[in-house]
């Protein structure tokens, strides 16, 4: 039998990840990394300080491949994911079958948690499902950049009794500000969405590369703040080459 | 100066405390806990466990008062809980006052994280704002019941691309299932909520005391497993005088 450990390693910060965490990491034979090419080569090598770290008196050693790109610019989003995950089961399952042995673990590093807007968990579940093999799999949740974002802002995700939601930029462009809720957490923005909101009366927790070295944190009144916000979105993009950010809008 | 801490410790299970979680520990010198009465008093210990468990070398003490009650079955919940918060106020202001030292640090031990249906940061939050000694506070994020719950399912929180609502139970009665989402999760459901869904095509992901030795999973369609999931509840709350219990419903 072969074991799979679907780990969430948190928001960034090694800091961040769980006592069962560092078990599983201790656990693994090996890793498997997916390469993004260059302009996000600092999160494979995150990845890598984070198993030197925790990692103790065990051999562990990295499989790796490259990963298959998504089409971008399609209009059937939805679509161009479950090819995406196709092509990437296809990549896992030619490293299980030929870089794993029978009665080793090996292991999926996920930044923040396995649970929210990550689809190894389901890539896994259909490896698992179609395998000829035995496997068995376990998932080990982290700390999402959402919360790291919440924390470092000193702010809670709900109001007093209120329900919230959670929804990538996509969702927010299209149907506006969702009914019933006074807060909304967005991720996956590529179109400073939040603009869309400008004039209204809103307050906004904003976050770039949170839990790293590299974190900025703005927040203040929507109206007020909306423009330092888009501005400083370009630069960091312009000097990183690609931003993960995101963000709380609560109504006020 | 006084500092205080606001510790995420996770849903139940020592091994979900981060690294951050077990350093922020280490740094306090007096942890305050709140007595909720005997049901809970096992929570109290569990608190007095992980302490035990993760501070090494150091001398700590813990401060204690008794919890003031809400006032239940008020139409106005938002109002009992403000109240709630604002009698928590005075006791924890009390203690900080006559039970820390200038310099020393303070800390209050939160379940699940401080960001998710939590006061002790909008408390923290007063007391610093009206303090007359100057006191520095951080909020440290911790694994949340409902990523336990979905770790331990191995099921994402959203559908690819999609929102997600998160709500305490109250509001999911009140509304409906909210539109624009597929996925709900619920916390804080008193009255079996999930039932008024009955017969509608969806899928139902629960658990009770998760994190806990007495954890208990039940998932599948909403229809078949409703009534299994009353039935279950009803013995549990009646085994330990208490239950907490959250689920995520999806339409499927």
């Amino acid at each position: 039998m072969k074991t799979l450990l679907i780990i969430g390693i948190g928001a960034g910060d090694p800091d961040y990840l769980t006592v069962q965490a560092i078990n599983a990491l201790n656990r693994t034979d090996v890793f498997f990394l997916m390469d993004k090419g260059s302009a996000k080569d600092s999160l494979i090598g995150l990845r890598k300080t984070i198993c030197e770290r925790f990692i103790n008196g065990r051999d562990y050693r990295f499989a790796s491949a490259e990963c298959p790109e998504r089409v971008r610019d399609v209009p059937d989003y939805h679509g161009s994911v479950v090819d995406l995950n196709q092509d990437k089961q296809q990549v896992f399952e030619g490293m299980i079958r030929e870089q794993m042995s029978d009665g080793e673990t090996g292991a999926f590093l996920v930044w923040g948690d396995p649970a929210l807007y990550d689809s190894t968990l389901r890539i896994v579940e259909q490896i698992v499902a179609n395998s000829s093999e035995q496997i068995e799999y376990e998932v080990i949740p982290g700390i999402t950049s959402l919360q790291a974002l919440a924390a470092k802002h000193k702010v809670c995700f709900n109001s007093i009794g209120q329900a919230f939601q959670i929804t990538p930029a996509r969702r927010l462009a299209e149907g506006g500000f969702p009914e019933g809720v006074d807060s909304v957490l967005v991720m996956l923005d590529a179109q400073d969405t939040y603009q869309r909101f400008v004039g209204q009366p809103m307050h906004i927790y904003w976050g770039a590369y949170i839990g790293t070295p590299d974190e900025v944190l703005i927040a203040g009144p929507l109206s007020e703040v909306a423009d330092t916000i888009r501005t400083c979105r370009a630069e960091l993009r312009e000097q990183h080459g690609w931003i993960m950010d995101s963000y709380l809008l609560r109504k006020v």
